[in-house]
């Protein structure tokens, strides 16, 4: 992909924000994506590629944002960052004048999304790709529901640290006092930084992008506690 | 290395193609290579280190082809490519005004190969580095036999979504309908995608590169058929 | 952080030299930063993160020194490198202005250091950050010591090879002949190359930056020998 893109758009600087994606894991990816995009430059051009269909009738689509545009495979992977960004316009990918020839059946980033990017970035408009879509597919994200002074969310994802990223913005955190408590492990109150625990404990925290998250102090709490996505977590009176 | 390429060569873009080489494995490094380079632009210069004899009179090359130069040692590593890329001219690194002083024994990759490819993206014409040499040291690359209608080929790469990469392309394939087996895996027909079977069952596919591959679609083929490099894989009538 | 200097500092060329550092391990950080950032241009603004006092009140630094800049955390992390090069002036990061707002507890990779990166890349001066402080926080690194012509010292690294990397350099070797004796395993004399030895074998060499170093010929010396950071290392007469 990079060659493609030093080929045809030689003067454009490439950005690697992750090569830590779990294969065929949409989900991840898509969620790394929605945290990394808004601290890049405006009109950046995004190219996200977990693909498990590739080859396939799956989409292949360039969304412009306000802030710049995403292009990838339609499969849920672009849904949430360019949501986040403002969706204007959602073009399918279908005019193959813009892709390398031949193209093969699995491996459209260095195919179609690489040469698309190039494209976009030497001052393509989006439009010349293909036909405007009314929609992307989008990803079931699980949502936290309140009750009372409960809230219960679950782990949406695993950090590079092993942390337990939740679904859970301090927005719903309930009234204080209120304790964590992740699958069975009853966590106490939300700490202010990873320090502000014993090593080897667990620990709640808001996370860097604003969920709170589970982590257990110099350690992996996705293996100390043996629990990952879909481990409910749950804020109660304390 | 990617220091001492902005110290003698600050203008030039640095690229990565891949960290995930194992170590001392020439062989997978010299198909990376291969497969990666014929994307980049024409008067690339490609440096590849996997370099278990760093240190010993192994001798330090660039290559000259039609498509770029190759900086490198001489152990194999740089012959598919290079092969592919058409060779011009083999150049020997000898002299040491090139070389970072003092000059390590295991690290040529930094003292070697990075200042002699900034020297090469600055202006230095190969003939500078060493005397020019016939011939380079090849790899032995298992080659596929046909028997009539029965292909014989085996695995020669696991990437990194854990596919097994043969040494058959399409070209050898015999006349329809064949069936795959790799190992005592009986596969079936190749398969346009990987989405083209269920989840967790194995199938066979034309790779990026023009290879036949077996994978496992949302699994590691590498570790659910328990085969890797030197497994064979037959195509016979079916 | 890579989208915060793009945004900031655009023009900035931004090299990455390790995402290999174990979670929390310091130490590791900081011998590799002293080991990469002399091979770097002279001016080079050096940022690293392994930060799990992050959102405490450990301060933030940038180390002005003879060679360029280092900004992260004053936990021990810069200071072998800083040394190493010659410290000019310490200022602790605390002018707001220069963070991103709001600013995490979590992630001040991102939220301070790359920021301030990104203004002393594009012309700020060390001193507008802060206060001027008169130390940093070192690390205790062990010592080797000689006794006669016995020379103790200890593994205190193991590199992305396994190989098990001690704090001995050349320049405290004995008399020759001398033994290398890593654990309880006898290895011998140094060797010139890894080559040097049958494959499997260990043996030690001097590495790419000045230490006595234990590998395991086309092996990880980590796993065969099962020792690691701790384990003594000692010279005798042979």
């Amino acid at each position: 992909m990079k060659g493609v893109i030093a080929t045809r758009a030689p003067e454009v600087a490439v950005v690697d924000v992750s090569h830590g994606i779990p294969p065929q894991a949409v989900l991840v990816g898509a969620l790394v994506l929605r945290q990394a995009a808004p601290y890049f430059p405006t009109d950046s051009i995004h190219v996200a590629v977990v693909d498990p269909g590739v080859g396939t009738s799956r989409r292949a689509l360039c969304v412009e944002t306000a802030t710049g545009c995403f292009v990838g495979p339609d499969n849920g992977l672009l849904a949430l960052a360019a949501e986040a960004a403002g969706i204007r316009r959602i073009v399918e990918l279908t005019d193959e004048r813009f892709f390398l020839r031949p193209r093969s059946a699995t491996f459209h980033g260095r195919d179609v999304f690489a040469p698309v990017a190039a494209a976009l970035a030497t001052g393509t408009p989006p439009a010349a790709f293909g036909p405007e879509r009314s929609d992307l597919l989008r990803l079931e994200v699980p949502v936290p529901t309140t009750d009372g002074r409960v809230v219960r969310g679950e782990i949406v994802q695993v950090d590079h640290f092993g942390n337990l990223i939740s679904n859970i913005p301090p927005a719903l955190f309930p009234e204080r006092p209120f304790a964590v408590t992740v699958g069975s492990v009853r966590i106490g109150a939300v700490s202010e930084t990873y320090a502000g625990v014993a090593p080897g404990t667990p620990l709640a925290v808001v996370d860097s992008f604003g969920l709170l998250e589970v982590a257990v102090r110099n350690g992996r709490a996705v293996d100390v506690l043996a629990l990952g996505p879909g481990a409910p977590i749950v804020l109660t009176p304390s």
